[in-house]
This record gives C-alpha cells, sequence and structure tokens, in this order.
C-alpha cells in the first residue's frame, strides 16, 4: 500500500503527465508527439509513462478527455427552449474548436484511427458518442413540443447536420465557418 | 539522352514502382507502407523510387491517381436525365467503393493530410476536385431542366450529400450503407 504522499506524487505525475501529453499534441500533433517528448515536458521518466498507458494515443486520448470534460467544454447542449437557435448556438461553438490549436489534437486522433481500430473505438466512446447522445436528446425534446415531426429520423438529422462540417475539417476543402453552419440549418431544418 | 531500351526500362521501373506502391498501401495501411516495402515488391532499389518521388505519400498518391484514372473508375457523373437516379447510381458506388480494401489507401492519405498541408493539397487537387466539378456539373444541367431551383446553393448541395457519407467513414461511427444514402437523397433533394 503507498502512503498518503506517495498516492500524492502519484496523482501530480499523473497530472503533469496529461496536461504535458495535450500540451504536446496541441503544438506538435499527435504524428510528432512521442512518450519521450511528453515524458521530457512532464519532468517524469519515461517508465512513469509506461506504468498507466500503453501507448502515446492512450495518454493523449485521455488528456483530450479531461480537457473535453472541463466546465464549458462538455458535451451538454443549450436548451433554451428554440431548438433552431440552440444548434445554432453549438454548431458555431463547434466552428470555433474547430479553428483553435487544441482541436489538431483530436484531427490527430481521428487521423490515427484510419489505421488503429482501437483509437477508432476509443475517439467514438470517449468524444463522439456523448456528444451525439446530448444532441440526439435536445433532437428529441424538440420532436415532443412540435418543433420536429414525430417520424423524423434523429439520426440522419445529427449526420446531416454535423457532417458538412467534419467534411470540410478532414477534407480540408475550405475552412468551416458560421455561414456554412447557417446555409446547413437552413437546409436542414423544416422551416 | 537516354536510348529507347533505357527509357523503356525506365517506364517499366516506374509503373512496377506505381502498382507495388498501391498495393502496399491497400493491403497494409499509408502507415506501415514504407520506401524499402514498395522498393522491395517493385525489385528496385530504393535510390530508383528517390530518383522520381521524394517520400512515401508522393508516390502512393501517385499510385492512387492512376488507379482512380483507370476505366469505370473516374470522376465521371452518370447523367440519364433524372438527378435522383443519377445521384443514387453514383453514391451507391461511392458506397461501395469505401467498402473496399483499396479506399484503405486513401483512407491512409486522409489520415496524413491532416498534419500535412502538402499532402492535403495533393489529395484536394488530384482526388476530390475532378469528382466534386464533375458532381456540380451534373448539378447545374438538373438547373438547367428545372429538377433543381435555379438559386439552389449546390456547394452546399454537395456537402449535404457527401458529408454524411465521410462522417461515417472517418469517424467510424457505423458503416456507410445503400440505406444511408437512401436517406440522405430523400432529405436533400426537393420531392
Amino acid at each position: 500500500m503507498s502512503t498518503p504522499s506517495e498516492a500524492r506524487r502519484s496523482q501530480d505525475s499523473r497530472l503533469a503527465i496529461l496536461e504535458a501529453a495535450f500540451a504536446e499534441a496541441s503544438e506538435k500533433g499527435l504524428h510528432s508527439t512521442t512518450i519521450e517528448s511528453i515524458a521530457a515536458r512532464a519532468g517524469v521518466g519515461k517508465q512513469t509513462i509506461y506504468r498507466w498507458w500503453k501507448s502515446k494515443a492512450a495518454v493523449v486520448l485521455e488528456a483530450l478527455e479531461e480537457e473535453a470534460a472541463r466546465p464549458g467544454r462538455g458535451a451538454s447542449f443549450p436548451d433554451t427552449g428554440d431548438l433552431r437557435a440552440d444548434l445554432r448556438t453549438q454548431m458555431r461553438g463547434v466552428v470555433r474548436a474547430m479553428r483553435t490549436p487544441a482541436f489538431a489534437t483530436y484531427r490527430g486522433l481521428i487521423a490515427a484511427a484510419q489505421a488503429d481500430p482501437e483509437i477508432a473505438r476509443a475517439v467514438n466512446d470517449v468524444i463522439i458518442a456523448p456528444r451525439v447522445h446530448a444532441c440526439l436528446d435536445r433532437l428529441r425534446r424538440a420532436q415532443q413540443v412540435g418543433q420536429l415531426d414525430g417520424d423524423a429520423d434523429l439520426d440522419l438529422l445529427v449526420e446531416l447536420l454535423y457532417g458538412p462540417l467534419y467534411y470540410r475539417l478532414l477534407l480540408q476543402t475550405e475552412p468551416v465557418s458560421n455561414a456554412q453552419v447557417d446555409a446547413v440549418l437552413a437546409a436542414v431544418l423544416p422551416a
């Protein structure tokens, strides 16, 4: 059993590693981030990282999870009673996030997921699924108050709303923008 | 100046390298493909590859371009006069292609493009832009015959049609399918 001060040192190392992993991946991209560079930045040995995580993707993903769970960045969805306004608020927030350097970390994980089913599953579980569920909850409440048809295909609606944003982000055809959000909402939501 | 037989040997090497690059990247993914493995498969030295290409991404991209330009796989768009039927045909072809092992090469390039603007630009120029233009041409012809409103936003329409397919492909939320294509078409095209 570890003593209280050992446990606290251990917890301090963990947090320092997660902060270092997030900073490294945000600044350099996942590709150029290494266990060595995370260890150096956190001021710990490589073995300390391998004690808790088995790969750089695993530690970066947990760092991203911590970051995503901070106040104001969670998966919660606005609900003012006006579906169109709430979707606009939330999607513009996604556009803003996609344009920050920190988003490169998430992009790097999506890239890594193309060749690694385990990362793909983790990204889905940690990042995508909670946000899709929050959106579906909001759409269901809109159905209950008659802002959406009772038989609307909500899973399809999520893909129509967010597919165009990810299309621009990942294929890099052009930058995501508030104008794109407004055009998508006008085309996809009933008038 | 090279003699005719030297030029032919040179051309043979080039084709062997492109075929090897396509096969390697399709089987192993871009990540695990190396200049060494391409050279070994093509039966040439590494230096022969570096004479023509500066990176594995460059040679794989040219291999993909050759493959994409083969008869029946080009960027041409069907035009039977029925926009909905033609989009269904073309998008179901995309779904079929996305489900083949060879598509992993394109996914690998999209993944690599997240951290490399040069690859992003090349993927856009070689693969995406010609297909988007072919689709826009088809949509414009539909406008001319009144199957789409004259003021429809065709760039937005392309993102609404293909965004959901790429969303599923790259975020790996679930497999792309003909049912998804039909649902997207029903939602996005005017009745």
